[in-house]
């Protein structure tokens, strides 16, 4: 035996050869990436904008009508505010994108809302940010597919039958299509979404165009108004305040990019941060002119005819080949918004095990370097909403955007709190003894208080916002947002719970000396007959110790003298236990011969329960067998102070 | 190390103290059994004409409809020949329990055609009786439970919509109560029976009074006739034929009785003769009965009230309590054929199995001393034929009977051979050497060839009516019990073919002298991480031998330093082989390195893989941990030469 006190110690490093075996997955998501292939694996700017802006682009296909929508309360003489209340809204994103901005260069790693939040508030607040966007996240699949659907199904009816069907698969194949990687769904990705910014910009520079020649009519034929349900009343204060929460509908999508830093090519932050304001300014710039438009061509909300639609008929004269552009391409921008989420949630999520408050698992990288898991576990639940839901917009858009808005509220708070800290320090001092693994450094800033303030306006912002959703969509869903929220949290922090009682208990920071190797091995051999495969368990018994016994539990009083005549033959001098089980029990009196066994053990003494396998060659014949060895395997696990050996015997 | 020729075996022989913890299901199925139990849990004459008989009793409720509805094709005058048609059915009757009765005498160990087969014309005419009686085993479930339920939904139509759930709960009862012990099922289902025997006498009696008396009327207000779809056409000899096979429904569920001889109590043979008898006599009464008096009240059949119901309210004068008696145990008889199928399936299936032609797990009897896996098996798979075919009983019916009457041929075919071979023998002989392990001894008899001549003809007649089935019913679902029959079949052999060859490779027969004990152990310990676990392990391995290597797979570039430095600290100077794995792959590099090391194991040297295997105390936090041990373990258990020790390490 070796020296246990020897500290010398042979190490061996290769790499393997084995390379990933062809199978029908390669098919499906490309050839295996080695790890050393990841710089490849990042996006550059324009891609990335395709990647990451489909999320908030979409939403200017939808923000102005939902203005409209609760102006209509107050009759057609209020439409004329949805162009202020759009220009506050735009002035609230570049309030949002400058503390992004900010978040992307001070938290390089990525993470956003969740890291700043951890970095400046600590874990609960992090926490609080993690849970509101992955929830949201999940929710913008589920909703923008299910719009794209209804897009899709409003011009075939018959195939409404199918939309649930139509859904699910769109969610599959974004899926399959990002399990490829990220540079190959960006680039997929990147036409139809480029497609949808220049088929807007031409709609809203024709329109604007014909408005200024005076060639501009209003809209023909509109559709009825409805009313949605409210009361006539008058513009009130609250009115308006409703108006403008349910636009900032459109900055929905705009954290995206502080999540995905990595995703980045390098210099990532400084990409990131260029990709943030591009997208910022085509949002703004394609949401001002929409809100413009419409209000000059008396467009109005309705049910049966979406504003973008309203709005090409009328500038295009008609449903010419422009028009029917315009609408294809914001279907597929609706349903490609779920790509954002996709290159969203698993990259946080990823983030969150990393921490310790989700599975390990996500932090796996599949074959193609995405967070596999990740990425399935998001198709799996959002295809989940959108069955319970039946791919119902309806049912499912109240629970949309609280999540987003609570995130940004944290983010831009904990921002601010940031510059509150590096306004205390001396100008020459740096901080990096912040409570997140050191991720950055944090130095004297001399505008701080500037910065602190818009940050901390910003927040003030996004937090009515928030509230305001909160309380007009309770009733429609937004509880089930703010009750799900706390119950992730919960399961964040039992994880978290168990994987730090495991390091503990694994840790061997505190271990001192290992205890001395073991002298005496006891070794038990249950047997259910004698055959060649319990002597092949047996032989392999006698190779461990001296100290073996065999034991059979007999169920039917016939079998015992046959077990024994055998044993006497082929026992070759080993203590054979039979236990009669009147019963006809198994496990029960095995597991109490065996307990008897281990009350009796001396401190420096090893049990081990040799197990002899029955492996037949096709897996199928294993329900011709009774699986008493796994029965075994499963139940001895859990009995400290024992450990199982498998001898499997081969049936040709 | 013990002397391997040492044949001194110690043997210790006790009995468990466990006891089975109490459970749940105990309040279901009742308080466990002791084997010791077994001969208290068969059941007398009495009770064994209850369970056995239900399910030919049951059919006089439809088998002179039966033969109605085909005369019907020859109109009214036809009719009359029910009354002649019935005596030849009873008279088949006496022939086949003849059969049975010498059956039963011959093979007292029960398993009736199948044993007779066996016995006199080897495994394969045995294994098609076996494959026919348990698909008409499984069939007898769902037709008469559906018909049952069909007959209460014909009483209360707003139930029609719960038909398949109503039909299936009444299987899981039935499976409950016979999980009981069949002592129990017995006894519980006896009262009904014997009040249906007791009311169809009442009424026969009546019946007959009334008419003799002069008092017996016609049917009063007769339903429509209904020729089910024929053209109406002469009487012709096939039209009989065809109506006789129809009515030899009554006939079905004579055979339960020799399946299930084990189930009676000593002496079995002729506790269950007698009870084949009274069951013959009481069957053969009331179908004769039943058929006189429907000729005499003329009777017709119809889709909207059965022949019973127009007996019972002609007899009884109008609807009275009475009326309704005959109509609820009608029902209730209906029901409980099943029962009859649950005491016979799990025994033939048993036999089956103990042969080595079904799983061996259906040879295990439960807690309550009955084969459990059998009456569990024979429940699941009528209940997906009746929610496969929706509870109809017109769409189950006509897969029903072809299989009694297969097993009826093949039984008494099987009988008429025996005669025969005794007939050859002198008359101070005795044959012992039959196929099937030496179940019964075969005397010299003396009057061999009438016997012989009587079960021939049986088997013509039962051979006949089978055709005339498979003819006139192929088109209706016929074709899938002729389907299926060939494909249990070749199930059977495919599972006595694995049987045959575990047990020969299993086989010490040829063992010869057992190869030397192995001198060199090899031990190799796959660690992903060095902690506590790996180190148990690790202490685990050295005690095995002195040569151990322990490998690890490092997915991730930064964790190869990580673990290459807590190895040299806590490693003890171990070799550790560290493989890096480009394309994040851990099981397949580590099976690479494995197959390299048994590649070049010398000839005495033992391999094995020493597990650490991670325990959390809550079953649920295992989705938190990658189960790689549990991978590893599956993929090594098919490699061959290969042995894998799990050392568990509980998480508290």
């Amino acid at each position: 035996m070796i020296d246990p006190e020897n500290q010398d110690t042979s190490l061996i490093h290769r790499q393997t050869k084995t390379k990933p075996s062809r199978n029908i997955s390669h098919y499906l998501i490309g050839r295996p990436l080695p790890t050393a292939d990841a710089p490849n694996e990042t996006i550059g700017k324009a891609v990335g904008l395709a990647v990451f802006a489909s999320d908030a682009l979409s939403s200017t296909a939808y923000a102005t009508q939902e203005i409209l929508v609760i102006l209509a309360a107050a009759g057609t003489l209020a439409f004329g505010y949805v162009f202020p209340i759009s220009i506050v809204i735009v002035g609230l994103l570049a309030i949002v994108v400058i503390s992004y901005e900010q978040i992307i260069h001070a938290y390089p790693s990525g993470g956003g809302a969740y890291i700043v939040a951890y970095d400046n508030f600590g874990h609960f607040p992090a926490l609080v940010a993690a849970a509101a966007l992955l929830t949201d996240y999940i929710l913008t699949v589920s909703v923008s597919v299910s719009s794209g659907v209804a897009q899709i199904i409003s011009a075939y009816p018959e195939l409404f039958n199918y939309r649930v069907a139509i859904s699910v698969s769109c969610v599959i194949f974004i899926m399959v299509v990002n399990l490829r990687g990220v540079r190959e769904s960006g680039t997929a990705f990147a036409i139809p979404s480029y497609l949808f910014i220049v088929m807007m910009f031409i709609t809203i520079g024709t329109g604007l165009f014909r408005l200024f020649t005076g060639s501009l009519s209003d809209v023909p034929d509109p559709p009825d108004i409805e009313h949605f349900g409210e009361a006539l009343s008058g513009v009130t204060a609250f009115l308006l305040l409703h108006a403008f929460s349910s636009g900032t509908a459109a900055l929905t999508g705009v954290e995206a990019i502080s999540n995905g830093i990595t995703a980045f090519k390098e210099p990532r932050s400084r990409n990131a941060g260029i990709t943030l304001i591009w997208m910022a300014f085509i949002l703004g710039l394609l949401f001002m002119g929409i809100s413009f438009l419409t209000r000059e061509i008396r467009a109005v909300p309705s049910e049966t005819e979406t504003v973008i639609s309203q709005l090409a008929r009328t500038i295009f004269n008609g449903q010419g080949i422009l028009y029917l552009l315009v609408i294809i391409t914001t279907t597929v921008i609706l349903i490609l918004a779920a790509n954002t989420a996709f290159a969203g949630f698993p990259r946080l999520s990823a983030m969150l095990a990393q921490d310790g408050f989700m599975p390990r698992q996500l932090t796996y990288r599949g074959s193609r370097l995405v967070y596999s898991y990740g990425i399935i576990s998001l198709a799996a639940m959002a295809s989940l909403l959108i069955i319970v839901f039946q791919a119902s917009v309806t049912r499912l858009i109240p629970l949309y955007a609280i999540g987003v808005f609570l995130s940004f509220t944290l983010a831009q708070a904990g921002m601010a709190k940031r510059w509150w800290r590096a306004g205390k320090l001396a100008p020459q001092d740096s901080d990096i003894d912040n409570r997140h693994q050191a991720r950055d450094e944090l130095r004297y800033e001399k505008s701080w208080f500037i910065k602190m303030l818009s940050n901390g306006f910003g927040a003030l912002c996004t937090a009515i916002v928030m509230l305001v959703f909160a309380v007009t969509k309770f009733r429609d869903g937004a509880w089930f947002v703010l009750l799900l929220t706390p119950i992730l949290i919960g399961i964040f922090l039992r994880i978290h719970g168990h994987y730090a009682k495991v390091a503990t208990s694994l840790s061997l920071e505190h271990y001192g000396e290992p205890p001395p190797y073991n002298v005496r091995h006891r070794v038990l051999v249950p047997i259910s007959n004698v055959h060649q495969g319990t002597l092949a368990a047996l032989r392999y018994a006698r190779m461990l110790s001296d100290d073996i016994t065999a034991i059979n539990i007999s169920m039917e009083p016939g079998d015992t003298e046959r077990v024994r005549k055998k044993w006497e033959k082929w026992g070759r001098g080993t203590r054979l236990v039979i236990v009669d089980s009147p019963y006809r029990l198994f496990l029960e009196p095995l597991l109490g011969y065996i307990d008897e066994i281990i009350a009796s053990r001396q401190a420096n003494e090893t049990i081990t329960i040799v197990v002899p396998q029955f492996v037949p060659s096709k897996k199928v014949h294993n329900v011709l067998h009774m699986q008493t060895a796994e029965m075994l395997r499963r139940e001895l696990l859990s009995t400290p102070g024992v450990v199982i050996t498998e001898v499997p015997y081969q049936i040709p």
